[in-house]
């Protein structure tokens, strides 16, 4: 038996074969870059216009101006502006040259002539639109300079960046429409177990619904990777090689349930050498969890997780799931949270580290799932992390800053 | 112009049409149930072996016992245990009659003549396996007894729970294996703009690429709801109105970004009207995304996004997912949680509500996104949040506990 840390070091610590490949747009999301991504143009391109409104010459503002051309965004200007004159232009439209300024439409009025005049004269100063680049020291009189967002060349993304939605305007701007990204891991589940039968099925006198896998499945595409499900495997040792030796070929990394404990069906450790993996360990100071085993073979992995389905999420969430992470170049951490126990706990024993699953309330507090009675399958369902309990810590006082692990 | 808080009641409080379909366990994560769960029946469904070891009688542990039977997980015992027997049995199997508790394999010897000795009896009392729901008051003795966790006909999951991984046990358990959930929303997507190109063009020289429309299109998958992209609809009337008529007619929520400002060619607010959409607001006093526009027509929505893809992204979190989330049956709040201002803010003007990006750093402080220049477009990239700065305010202080909204 190790300690968490422990066990968690020789996990993190494993090494990993990172597979890339390209891919488009649409498909980036969750998706860890494997490039550093430079911008093949400057942003903006061009001197742009930040709102709707007439391009002009700032020294001109006291003048009855001109309109000399209407400019959409994506026309090129026609015309130069001289003295006295403007350009009527819309947001993203390139500036005309001559121009220095923009002035908004709603600070101007046309004149019985047709001519343009500002407003706002009296100010002695450009009403700056604040929709663009709000605090931007260079974008004044309303125009977005060429290359002040982005410099051409410029590195806009670094390798190792977990793609979310709002990387995407970068990518696009930066013109990488098919970014390189770290694959998917693929990962095999199996069930183990003479005495489960699937969700659908009515369990006979002595059996039970498999409810693990499928939770295993949803642990696996949470992660971004690619569950592929074996079904049940029942407790024959030949049944149980089969499937394993098949799940194995077929995907990066390997999940059982069941299987690990003391009992005499419990043959999956055996298997695991017999298919030349090294267990790097069997049982962990932890609870829930504590007969968790890893073992590894020249790049692929085997998790033999416990059938009781609040210790396997825990254990994936806890091991598996960082291991899964790094086999996808993702620099994962979970986010820690500083949060005062809305109640005390206490254990009876503490020759375990425990992993108990607690809800944020809207206090700002957090509170420990109930594990009584008909709550028990229940209390992973409305937790929003985990708190550890050391080895030798007996209580928690209310009161006391707790470190939460979110889920 | 209304408050941001008038036009997030207004989106918010309208009427929406929920639809329901039966899916099968294994694409339910993130899904919304559409019906209460009652379990098919009792949970553990018989006295259930907590822990590989013997049954017997407590009354009989300072006796040496006789193995009668084995059992495996999934076996009926055949055999009942009277006085000075036991059976040997594995976590999971049905507990034998007669027996009243199971001691763990490694708290037992084998005797000289084959029988099965209890070897912490000096201790008077069962050495309790905490493996299995490990402080029900119920489960003691390492027997999980029937309906412990669950009784037949109990509601286990209640209507309006959003599926995570940690649900599907419950609902493999009571037998739900096609719980009834809510369709997901069909998102059509439309940029507007005559310069722009797709992100794998290269944009000539008055265009940029479209940068908003991929965001969008992660946006709304990442809410867990299809998105439908209809491509750049170039600023000519009939040209938008067509694309916007045919997104319409197929999605339930349509958004356009760009063409909501009061350039010449903004001509979207005009069209949602021809097509007999009722426009609720079209200017918000908030910064950034003050042209936001909504409209809706029998159940259908449309949002008018700003073009800048900072702006769209803002508003897309604060205004149009909690409406697909509404639509889906998801009662969405976003995690609030309070923490303290790394650095001081100021702003010049405080005509407007402002959103500003925040990152959450090591030390549990928030630090606002930098704006300025080439950071722009990467304000969101690192972004953890957003805190509101209301209207009037124009600083906050270091250190000031400030409430942040997740995303």
């Amino acid at each position: 038996m190790i300690s968490f840390e422990k066990a968690y070091d020789i996990v993190i610590s494993s090494e990993v074969l990172l597979q890339t490949e390209n891919i488009e747009l649409a498909n980036v999301l969750g998706r860890v870059l494997a490039q550093d991504v430079h911008s093949d143009m400057n942003m903006p391109p061009f001197d742009k216009s930040a709102m709707d409104g007439f391009a002009c010459r700032e020294a001109d503002l006291h003048m009855e101006l001109e309109m000399i051309e209407v400019l959409a965004a994506g026309e090129i200007p026609k015309k130069k502006i001289e003295t006295g004159e403007c350009t009527k232009i819309m947001t993203g439209a390139m500036i005309p040259q001559g121009a220095d300024c923009v002035i908004m439409v709603e600070d101007t009025e046309i004149t019985a002539e047709g001519k343009i005049r500002y407003t706002k004269i009296e100010r002695k100063n450009i009403e700056v639109c604040e929709a663009c680049a709000p605090s931007s020291k260079k974008t004044n009189k309303n125009i977005c300079f060429l290359g002040e967002d982005v410099k051409l060349g410029e590195e806009v993304l670094k390798k190792g960046v977990v793609l979310k939605p709002q990387h995407l305007p970068i990518l696009a701007s930066a013109g990488c429409a098919n970014p390189l990204v770290y694959k998917k891991v693929s990962v095999g589940i199996i069930a183990t177990g003479s005495e489960l039968v699937e969700p659908h099925e009515k369990p006979g006198l002595s059996q039970i619904r498999n409810s693990n896998a499928s939770q295993l499945v949803a642990q696996v595409m949470a992660c971004g990777a690619l569950p592929n499900y074996y079904g049940i495997a029942e407790d024959v040792e030949e049944t149980t090689k089969n499937v394993l030796q098949k799940a194995v070929s077929e995907n990066d990394l390997v999940l059982l349930t069941g299987g690990v404990s003391m009992g005499d069906f419990d043959f999956v450790p055996l298997i695991m050498k017999e298919l030349g993996f090294e267990i790097l360990f069997d049982s962990i100071a932890v609870q829930p969890g504590k007969p968790t085993t890893f073992a590894i073979k020249s790049g692929k992995f085997i998790f033999g997780l416990p059938g009781n389905p609040v210790s396997s999420f825990t254990q994936f969430e806890l091991l598996t799931k960082p291991l899964i992470y790094k086999m996808m170049g993702h620099a994962y951490e979970p986010v820690h949270l500083k949060m005062p126990l809305e109640v005390g706990y206490s254990r009876k024993k503490a020759d375990r580290m425990s992993w108990i699953p607690v809800s944020i309330t809207k206090l700002g507090t957090i509170l420990p799932a109930d594990y009584h009675g008909s709550a028990h399958i229940n209390s992973l369902a409305s937790a929003h992390g985990f708190i550890a309990v050391p080895i030798g810590t007996k209580e928690l006082n209310k009161g006391e800053l707790i470190d939460v692990r979110q889920i």
